[in-house]
């Protein structure tokens, strides 16, 4: 299975920003080292500074794309964007982690604002699984703690998931579904809540169980090419 | 708009219940009485003791069901249960309280275990608007909060709710999907969590608005009495 | 109420086209007749040669828009499609009609190919009600038919619908699911299959009924300016 | 992979129904020959004479139950229909055939009515792909004919389904939602249309590997015991 992981790349290059210390190879090499040690998955990474290495073939050969941005979403080209959501439809699987709610590509599979409210004050998350029998919950006990955490809280602006399978819960006093899936065309789409850039949350043996997971629950099963065209097929059936 | 609220009422008859002091009249009576202040809701209640009143004539005139049910829930009859659920599917909007998630008539409804985790422990309870667009969410701020209420906590054994408008929030630690809509047949369900009998959840004015939404919400605009049979029609059509 | 129809209006200026004998003055002529004839709604329109007319004000104004493209989605501004989708996340309703399955607006609300297979060979198509109990259906009988239309058939690339209300059947072999709705931020999305430019669709009583109940479900109850913002509140609750 | 096929094996003993010279031993029997080829698919069957074999140890052994039904659902013990309904939200997979749609375990795992038209007119059924990417239409083509079915057509009484993979249309001018999946508990659902006892609809390639792929696609990958029971944990964290 290939897995292609973008990052943004900039804060972990602000030597006064924590990321610097935390990831100082970036959050993409952290997810890489951990994904790199499954027999079946195979991966490579793109950052914002390399992006245009994102082509329509290199695409086509992802089975699933995980997507960390935060500060530079714009910066991301329409162009790319849209290949990275054509594909999605065409049946590539698709991750999106933490502040990836308002990239380019997620915004534009979930046809909505991918709003929340947020804060930076250090709080407990604790994140519960609502749907137990979902592969991507599979070796995750009831809940899991991360000692630190952005704060997301409700609303999220999303279609209602097909699944809320995480709710984070928060020392300061906010909720959130910080695990959610959606079926868009042929591919499947998972959002991921954990990982400020501030915080070792991708260190966590929990968090990479469930990055885990929903690379094997996202690939794809059925692909397609040509998933945006309407075909003009013949009356298939002549009656007598 | 006929409203008919089921209480089982036998907390509030134990003198040994803190209900017995909060709602010495049960608490379809706190409910009750503050329907009956609105001007297009007309009440009528009914408790474990007086259940054989609920018949299909009684159903039929009804717009609205509240239920609130605890630790008799089998000392309801099958056929009254069955009676409440074949009449939803016709039409009726109902709306479950609390440990009514395990009523027969929700259980029936919603096909599935509606287990969850709970906990008595006078944990505070905040609860989020997720949906704010939602009609049961109308008036309601952002959040509100109970001071004391049982914690419920995920997974909560629904089918994925048609919507989540409410998520709650729990001192203890616990999150929970705490209002949930969804057609069923020719009928609207809510369930709301709030109501333990041992807090003045239902004098709560955050509490009586979502009561007051959600009935409103789920008065039928379209109603039937014969939703079980199959129809066997001719051929509506001749080819030529 | 608030009504803007927006309709490409090109077919209907090409003499060669059936569409400039049956709608002389437009479709969206013809849809604002049956409409201005309701006591609750005001009607508006904007074809694509005044689609300057569509501005931020006109929209916040506008309780629903109708939207009718064909064969120039491509040249509605992408300022003018994004304000359109950022209102009806806002809150504004909106209903797509027949080739706007492809539209800019509802193919950012759907976030997936909205694709469909399509034959012009004058079948007649018969509509089923499959949601009896959904406020658009109100008024129109088990199915009713319309004699010549052009046939759209599955798979029709959309988000599963969180109702779907009608599905179509062709004499020529095809299904469809012709009348769909969703839930978009604070907004209410229904599509509509009918409405071909060389039928005269909209003059049929059933087609308008359907299209009159689908703008008085689509009004917005709630409504906000500001959706795409995500708030940085304060610590709303600390711990003693 | 254990698959138990229930059949109510009374159409095919009476030498009236043309039943008993299509599916001489059974339509059970015609099942589990083509499913007993895959390798990795055990199969044991059961009839309504024999139905008290099942029993909790035979259903917590199987991985999926397929069930075909429809004259007898009542003689269904209501302790077996309970059991196997239990067991489905405890993870087995149940795929649920034709005339099943009215059986016990169907009918209490939707929560609802189950209704639809039906019409015995030798109608030809055309079934169309609606969900390409869905695992249980894997390896059937964008549509595919039965000669000859028993019609049903809307609405069908159901929960709205999460996928909606096949529809049917009907030369008699019905259209159906001939194949719909619903996750409940920790078990996957999934409702075949086809399958009238006179039409050899069992013995149609097509059908065999909708009924194949189903089986796979419902087989647990979770599973429980106890899904029923709300446990009562103690507060996991204390607030320092």
């Amino acid at each position: 299975m290939n897995v292609l992981i973008y990052n943004e790349f900039r804060h972990e290059l602000d030597p006064n920003c924590r990321a610097s210390v935390i990831y100082p190879n970036g959050m993409h090499a952290a997810i890489a080292e951990f994904l790199e040690k499954e027999e079946d998955i195979s991966v490579s990474t793109v950052t914002l500074d390399t992006i245009e290495e994102i082509t329509r073939e290199k695409l086509r050969a992802t089975d699933v794309i995980i997507w960390w941005g935060h500060c530079h979403h714009d910066d991301v080209p329409d162009d790319i964007a849209g290949m990275v959501y054509e594909e999605v439809l065409n049946g590539m699987g698709a991750v999106f982690l933490h502040s990836a709610h308002k990239s380019k590509p997620f915004m534009k599979l979930m046809g909505t604002s991918c709003s929340l409210i947020w804060r930076e004050s250090d709080d407990l998350e604790r994140i519960w699984v609502s749907a137990p029998y979902h592969p991507v919950a599979r070796g995750v006990d009831r809940y899991f703690e991360l000692p630190g955490e952005e704060t997301y809280g409700e609303p999220f602006g999303i279609p209602t998931p097909e699944e809320t399978v995480f709710i984070g819960w928060f020392t300061g006093g906010e909720v959130f579904r910080s695990g959610c899936s959606w079926q868009r065309g042929n591919g499947r789409v998972f959002y991921f809540q954990p990982g400020h850039e501030t915080y070792p949350t991708y260190y966590d043996p929990n968090v990479q169980t469930v990055i885990k997971n929903a690379v094997r629950w996202a690939a794809p099963t059925y692909r397609v090419t040509d998933c945006m065209g309407c075909p003009n097929p013949p009356k298939a059936h002549e009656w007598k």
